[in-house]
C-alpha cells in the first residue's frame, strides 16, 4: 500500500479543511499545535482537536503510531499527527518531554527562528550549537520517540542534532539552500548531516522557500526536487507542504512574534508585505498533491521514487522514529 | 546617615534568620525568590513573603525603593528586596518584565549558568552573547527599572549587555578572577565594562568564590577588595554575600540542576563534594557584617570608603536604577 502524507500543515482547521484533505487523498498530516504556547496553552490545543475528533470521525482521526495511517486509509479517514515548531510546549521541564510524548506529540523543534534554551534559530546572528540543556533534551527525545525537527534551526545546531542523535532527525519543511538561498532554507552541509544519518527533509511549498516565490513554477519546484534527490539519496526526502491556510495576516505576526518582542519583528516578509504570502497557483489546499505528483512523474522520477516522495518514505520514518527505543538490557 | 546593605542572600528564611538581620545591623537585603521557578510559581514566592511580612512585622518590611531602606533603618527594620537568578518568572513574554517589577522584582540575571532565551551561561562551552530576545529584554528592563544581573552569565554576554543597557547594570554576587580563577568569577574586561558604565559588583563570600574556599582569611579578602577598588573605582563595590544559610544539600541540587537535566550536574561543586560548602569561620550569618567591616578599616579603607562598600554604595545604586525610566519628551 502507498499513502500520501504531508509533514507540516498549519491550517485554520475547519471542516472545509478536513474536507479537502480527503477530496486530495491525503491519508496523514502532521499539524502544528504550537508556535510559542506554553504547556498549559498546548495542552488547551490538543482539547481543540480532540474535539474535533469527536465532531468529524468520518474525516479524520488522531494518529499516534505510523500504524494509524494504515488504518486511516483503509477507513478513508485522515490521521493527524501532533508537532511543535518551537520547544515552548515543555517550558524548561525535561520531565514533561514524556508527557507531551503521551499526549500525542511526535515532533518538537528545537527552535522556532531565535535562541532556544536547547540550541540556536536561523534568524541569530551567530550559532555557538547544541547548549547544555539541549544535549540532555535529544537523550530524553530518543528515548521517549519524539522527533527531532530543526526546520528553523540554524547551521550548525541542526547538524550537531543529527550527530549527536542516536536516531534519525527531520527538517519537516524547508527547501535546499542552493536553490533558493533563504535563511530558513538548508545548506548542502546540514542537509547532507541530516540525511546521512537516516533523516528526513520535506519539501516546503511557503512561497518565500520557493525560487520565485509566488510565482515558482511546478517545473522549477520539481527540478529542485530531482537535484536535491539525486545529490543526497531520493529516499530521503518528502513533501512538509507548509499550507499556512485561511489565516488572516494576524495570525502570521503572532508566529514571527509570539511575545518575545514589543517591536514587529517581518521575519522572512519584510514592512512592504508583511502578511501571509500567496500560495503559487498550482498548490492551493490539500486538493492539490495530485499536481506535485504528476510533475515527479514528468520529470522521469519511477513510480515508486514517486511514492515514497509523496508519503511513504515519511511511513518509513514515522514507523520507526514514534515509538520508545528498545531499553538497554 | 549610612547603610548595611547585602546584594544577595538565599536562606532557608526563618524568624530566626530576620533576627539575625536585625543583630547585625543589615539594613537591607537583596534575597533570590526565584532559581528555577516559572511566573507562576515565582508569585507564589511573593505570597509567601507577603505572609512573613505579615507575621513578623517588626523585623522585616518589604522593600521597593530605596526610600525604604530610610524607613527601615529608621524605623528598625530590614527591607528586603525581591530579585531573580534566572529570567525563568518572565518565561518567554516579555509583558512579564512590567508585572515583576510591579510585584516588586528589582534584579533578574538574564541566565544562570545555561544559555537562556536571553544570554549565554558561564557555564556553556560557547557565548555568542545576547539573543534577538535579550536584546529587546534590555531594553524593556531599562524602561520598568529592573536591574539586569549578570552574575551567573558568561563574559561576552556580560559585556554586551553593559554596553547595550542604557542603565548601569550589576554583578551582585561574584569577585574577580585574579583572586580566585573560579567559572563564576569575573574576568577584568568583565568588571571593568559594568563598572566603567556606573554598574556595581557585589563581593561574594560563597566559598566556592574564595582564594582557598572555606579556608579564605579575612585578611585575603579584604585585600583582594583593596586589589579590585583599586583598579575599578570604590564606588563599584559592595557586599552580595550570597548567604545559603541553613538550607538541605537538596536545595543545593535543585539550583544546579532545576528540571533541565535528568542527570546530576554538580555546579561549582564535585561528585566527592556534592553538598553546600562551609562559610569561612569569619562569615557565617548576618551577625558577621561587622568582621568584615573591621578587616577593612584594617586594610586601610577610610571611613567613608568602608560605609561605601558596606552598603552606602548599593544605596545609591538602588535609589537610581529602580525606578522607571523617564519618558522621552
Amino acid at each position: 500500500m502507498t499513502y500520501r502524507i504531508d509533514c507540516l500543515q498549519y491550517a485554520n482547521w475547519s471542516e472545509k479543511v478536513f474536507r479537502q484533505m480527503r477530496e486530495g487523498g491525503v491519508d496523514a498530516v502532521h499539524v502544528t499545535i504550537a508556535y510559542h504556547e506554553t504547556f498549559r496553552e498546548t495542552v488547551l490545543n490538543f482539547e481543540a482537536w480532540n474535539r474535533w475528533f469527536e465532531q468529524f470521525p468520518s474525516l479524520i482521526m488522531k494518529g499516534q503510531w505510523a500504524s494509524d495511517i494504515e488504518r486511516a486509509k483503509i477507513e478513508g479517514k485522515t490521521a493527524i499527527f501532533f508537532g511543535f515548531q518551537n520547544p515552548s510546549p515543555m517550558e524548561d521541564d525535561i520531565g514533561l518531554i514524556e508527557i507531551l510524548h503521551t499526549l500525542g506529540a511526535r515532533f518538537m523543534q528545537l527552535t522556532y527562528n531565535n535562541q532556544s534554551l536547547l540550541a540556536t534559530g536561523c534568524y541569530e546572528a551567530e550559532d555557538p550549537g547544541l547548549t547544555r540543556m539541549g544535549r540532555q533534551v535529544i537523550k530524553e527525545m530518543n528515548r521517549v520517540g519524539l522527533v527531532i525537527d530543526m526546520s528553523h534551526s540554524a547551521d550548525r545546531s541542526t547538524i550537531e542534532a543529527a550527530d549527536l542523535s542516536e536516531r534519525p532527525i527531520a527538517i519537516t519543511h524547508a527547501n535546499p539552500y542552493f536553490w533558493q538561498p533563504a535563511l530558513r532554507n538548508k545548506r548542502d552541509e546540514v542537509i547532507r548531516a541530516v540525511t546521512q544519518n537516516g533523516g528526513m527533509m520535506g519539501f516546503s511549498l511557503y512561497p518565500h522557500h520557493l525560487k520565485g516565490k509566488s510565482d515558482c513554477t511546478l517545473e522549477s519546484f520539481c527540478e529542485m526536487t530531482a537535484d536535491a534527490c539525486g545529490k543526497f539519496g531520493v529516499e530521503n526526502f518528502g513533501i512538509g507542504s507548509d499550507l499556512c491556510q485561511d489565516h488572516p495576516d494576524s495570525v502570521v505576526e503572532w508566529m514571527r512574534v509570539g511575545r518575545w518582542s514589543k517591536e514587529i519583528d517581518y521575519g522572512e516578509g519584510s514592512a512592504s508585505a508583511p502578511g501571509f504570502p500567496q500560495m503559487p497557483t498550482w498548490f492551493n489546499d490539500n486538493r492539490d498533491f495530485k499536481n506535485i505528483e504528476e510533475g515527479l512523474r514528468a520529470k522521469g522520477f519511477s513510480q515508486k521514487e514517486v511514492a515514497g516522495l509523496m508519503g511513504d518514505n515519511w511511513f518509513l520514518f514515522f514507523r520507526d522514529n514514534f515509538t520508545p527505543q528498545a531499553a538497554s538490557s
